[in-house]
């Protein structure tokens, strides 16, 4: 196994028996153990054996880690409209910090209200990478690029309703985005987005003992 | 048949000569006549015949109107972001003028160029109805629509490749705006739109003899 | 924020308690306040705490002004078939009203039974603007639009079922209509459709004040 | 095969001299030869060799029969909207004709004209099958089954553009149909409405002959 | 309203009470009332106050008619290929009797055993009309519209699961079908294609009264 | 490289420069070479430069074997409805000859007429292995996989129009097959259904060095 | 019926009480019966009348057969990259052995993880055909089938989420497979693929009765 | 304008002589000039104006740099599986040129053929950022992001046929990868991975002049 990477557990279809099984067991063998899709069941059960283990109810994610400090220096931004779009942007979060880099979430910009964007932007343009987190049509990422020179990986969002067709509208507004620097990951993929955003922040800002490695 | 309004002629699948035809005997009943979707050849075929009649080749469109000036106050906006859209901006330009308004096209602005939209933002606040024309991401009706307080009529267009799929990106994006006031028309349909934008402006500044009608 | 339009909550994905406290917080500083897609129970928590605020069980709506009179002058028709597009034609309703104008509900008249639809004829004809709501092949604003000399903003519902594809069948035919004067908005977003034709009706029909400031 | 039934040729795909050859080899053993999907110069290679066959070049059918008198009673009635569908209902018409029955072809009839449509609704109702052939959102149907009391067979069109995606919105408008009495043939498929209706008066209004070996 | 044609009333997205109270009402004034997508809870609810009325649990109808005898001669065949298909197919069954007519179900015959089709053959070719309801592939109209001289009604079902769609292959299939004389209605539609069948057999089978009236 | 496989060039998208060249030098070292989607013209230039080649101008093939003789015992139908499949058909025949089986070709045999193809059910039960080519509705693997006892290789095929959107509705039929024992293919893709069949029956019929091996 | 082929029956859509009575009657005429999608409580209800058959609570599947012995020599691989396909690849397992054939799970093998997929190559490699199931984007067949020399019969799952659309993403990577000897059966369809792979075998495999029959 | 970044002219869509002036234009002001889908005859006309430009007709790409040597350390390596994605593959590196990066293009390594793939793993591994381009079932870089620790730009081409949908099916693949480290550009959005990529690399290895900045 590749030394420095988050152990990440998919909890969607798993019991949380099996959940609680394999966080306990991968804790014990690395440094950082990373579950998504937990519900609160699954999270309260792992919680009560390894008390400092941390559960995010929104994000739906556990998050361990030996060494709870970040590693890489600089930040992430994970810009989002609303509370609509929290749950994924939260997973991001959650995924940049399991990589060992600072997330900063910014999460009341939309494209209908660019004041509040505008605002933001010192922020965003001061990170080293940007995740943009939008549901229906998708538009945020594609103002955000316009405005800053580092990369935009797009999360497209499941929310939204009638010809949204579970987030396809998002999704295709971000894959055919007129401007330049974005990437785009699954619909809902916080998980995605925060890993490789978490990664490119590892490879610009390596800790000493990875420079050296190189 | 409703008095004030054009007669239109749909060029699509309809040969030259039917055209001719068509627009000849129209405009000799009818004080304005649009024909839409006409080929070069089309176009130059009723020029020679009526050589009173405008022909935009951009727009593809033939227009005749007995009183070429506008009969209603204000304007409408017509926005786009460059040349692709153009034919399909342009289309709208002469239906607006066909139903009697102004037409003021802007057509370099973009969502991924916020400061050119700025520039241009009162000329768009300023009109009476703003029709916007996007491909891609279809972003930009959104984004307008933010920042005025005008009826937003938004054209998809089929600008794009890959995942646009013709248009449907920016279709979905556009029924899926996040701000209010938008309503959209068919991909492609600049007709449509500079139809819509035109009764609306057509209801809002009536001449006086339609006010008296009233 | 800008005055004169209402604030809009949007009550999808959000739980009670959260709904209750905006619609508080916003009533306190607005003089117009409205949530869409509102549970029963929401409803009823916010009418125990705000008693003055209407809640529309069909619509799914919560509105409230400072001042319920209308400040618009003409009205509205909102036109659907019959119950099962109800819930949308309320909806649009309710938003109407928010916006300052009178809206007259038309929920019987559907293209199998043009005699329904005459004998309503002129109540549609003399609206200013014309919503009307259809699902299944979603025909009604083709064959209303061709009678009309108003705007119609179409809105296809999800009803149906097989090959109606959750509203797509009707959102597609009412795209492609044949008839002029016709945009359309999202599947089941009745609201957005209340918000474009009060917007219009407002410009169409403004008060003193607003006559002044232009 | 079974007596009574024209043989019919899909154009479609074969060379003219394939078409040429099964035609002519046909029409010895048999009293009637559809062919259909017809290009101009299949047809005039037919026609040179087989003076008696009549091609229709609207409809891109050849069509020989050793009686050409029809031999059921009635009519069927083929409906459409205009210059546009005209190809697809001239299938119909003449496939019709290919079953022994009368074809009533009636084509300036569109959901966004009411009034054309009811000064031609006796010639419709009194057919005994009605054809209604319709692009884009494919509504005249609806209307029509409302009027009559005729079994009604819906062929959709590839006539539109955009959000039509090539007759789909108008097969999902006829398949979602509101009125009782509608089925439905593939788009542009004026051959199999013509075969069905032409079926059902066949069995309504049968030969002498028919009616005494049942 | 026409007289000789039953009143439907369509269950879904309606109220226990609304049903009960709609079909008490209607069964006062019409000679034939049927009810589709009707609940276990609905049925009960109308037997208890009119025991007279007919609930079929598997086609979810209710049928009540003032003269329960057929008026038309010959029978429908309803063809399906075994169990998960039933409730389509009883749906047309009931509204085949609702028309007046006589349905014949044949339910154990799928296109992967021809030897059980061999064996009902007889009966369904010496039926007037034929419903095939088939879900999965929906290959079975051709084969069956291969086999006899009468016109088919193809109903398919949403049976099936991944790459079936929710019957987008049963309706494609049978849109796209090789053999002649096939039309097709909306998916699980069972009462369109009962409707159909029922008005062609009136119209070949018409009672006494209704040939004297022609 | 595998021995006992022919090497494969795919010919779309080559120049006939590249095509000539590749399978010049390709059957310098290899004891089988196939070329598929080859057009006349490619074929032509490999035919002049090496004139044992074998070009199928239907099934746009290039073919060379060393020893053109089969080298495993028993034969692979293929099977389909007619003209327009053919191409698809022939391309799985010069596949199987490429990988050492005899192709038995039986092409007249469709769902729409059961007699024709009971007529060669013994030819297509006596094979190894079935492939049945078929486009529209797609039904034919059914049928044929219902009467027999062996592998069936079901290839869409894109012939058709309308609904069958590209040879979508085949594909979704086949895949949703009511009959046990078949897998499906790419639409068109015969070469692919040729190379499935020739390696079953490979296996099932070894050649003697092969058999040692093992 | 044909001997020497397991009695099927589809569980989805029947009750308990159709399924236990379905699979007594078939077992007391028949020498294997297998049951798919069968839930926990149909499963119960037939062990409790029939205790030597066997539930596969993870497949879903019940499998009586009077010779539980394999009867064909060589195994069938079935292999899936982890716990959320086991469900459908322990279906395929369970109709392998229901067709007289052995089959190997390796479930721990994914196209991300290439050296787990090295450690089981040679398992893999030595079965006489392989069942690869596969959710998300599909890949592991192109992969195994370019290492291998034998058929693989692709299964794509729904597991997945977003743009997976239900297991659309899986069966078009494998439709579109550029590795050869591949062929692919439904979504979900274990049983499909276990049925063909078996028969396969079978054939390949046959025991000395069946040679002899041959 | 940002400076360090080239100015990049899309060709699609517009004339020769837009193209010519537009590039020779942008050449005054700026240090690099990209255009891209670049028809042959475009190339040809602005290389006679401005000889110093490259034009690649492989990429359809023209480029010019004030200064042609590479500015940031380190390279990319674009990954394809053949000649069909080579045109999507060099726009992709022309255009990481065009941003100051070198480029490795490793191009006959696909899924099938992994001993290919593993040759030629270190040069992949030892790049900063790893674009990939493939077509059919896109599982390329599922496989690369498994064995390395660099982010991988997925590009989807429409590189196929059938059940492909002109790209969609490895789009769906690569969006639904079970690697992680992945995002996706649009169907043959070479230029959009090139320039995501080179952008990540600038920011990993910033010119001296950069940092200062910093
Ligand atoms: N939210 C997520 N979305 C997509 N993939 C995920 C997510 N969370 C974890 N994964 C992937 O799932 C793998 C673990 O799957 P599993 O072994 O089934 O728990 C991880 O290595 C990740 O690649
Ligand atoms: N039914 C609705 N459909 C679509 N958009 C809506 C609806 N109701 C409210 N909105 C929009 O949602 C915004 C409020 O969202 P929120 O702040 O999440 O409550 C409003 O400004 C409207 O633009
Ligand atoms: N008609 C076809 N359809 C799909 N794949 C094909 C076809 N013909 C050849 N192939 C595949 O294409 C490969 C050769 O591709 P290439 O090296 O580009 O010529 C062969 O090994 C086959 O896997
Ligand atoms: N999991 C499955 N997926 C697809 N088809 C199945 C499945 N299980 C059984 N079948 C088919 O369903 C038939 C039995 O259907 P039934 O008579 O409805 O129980 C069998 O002969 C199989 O062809
Ligand atoms: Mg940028
Ligand atoms: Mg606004
Ligand atoms: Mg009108
Ligand atoms: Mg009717
Ligand atoms: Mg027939
Ligand atoms: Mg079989
Ligand atoms: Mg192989
Ligand atoms: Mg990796």
């Amino acid at each position: 196994k590749r030394t420095g990477f988050p152990e990440v557990i998919y909890g969607e279809g798993k019991t949380t028996e099996q959940v609680v099984k394999i966080f306990e067991s991968l804790s014990k063998k690395n440094s950082t153990v990373l579950a998504t899709r937990v519900t609160e069941e699954m999270g309260y059960q792992v919680l009560k054996r390894l008390p400092k283990v941390h559960y995010n109810k929104t994000a739906r994610t556990l998050l361990w880690k030996k060494n709870p400090e970040p590693i890489h220096t600089g930040y992430i931004a994970v810009v989002c409209a609303g509370t609509s779009d929290l749950p994924v942007a939260e997973e991001a979060v959650t995924t940049v910090q399991a990589m060992g880099s600072i997330a900063e979430l910014i999460c009341d910009v939309g494209v209908a209200g660019l004041h509040r964007l505008i605002d933001k932007i010192n922020l965003i343009k001061n990170a080293n990478v940007i995740i943009v987190v939008a549901g229906m049509e998708g538009a945020l990422p594609s103002v955000i690029a316009g405005l800053v020179d580092k990369p935009v990986i797009a999360v497209p969002t499941s929310v939204g309703y009638g010809a949204n067709f579970k987030g396809l509208s998002a999704l295709l507004g971000m894959l055919n985005s007129c401007a330049n620097g974005i990437s785009v990951v699954n619909i809902d993929n916080g998980f995605g987005a925060g890993y490789q955003a978490g990664l490119i922040n590892k490879l610009m800002n390596p800790t000493v003992k990875e420079k050296n490695k190189l």
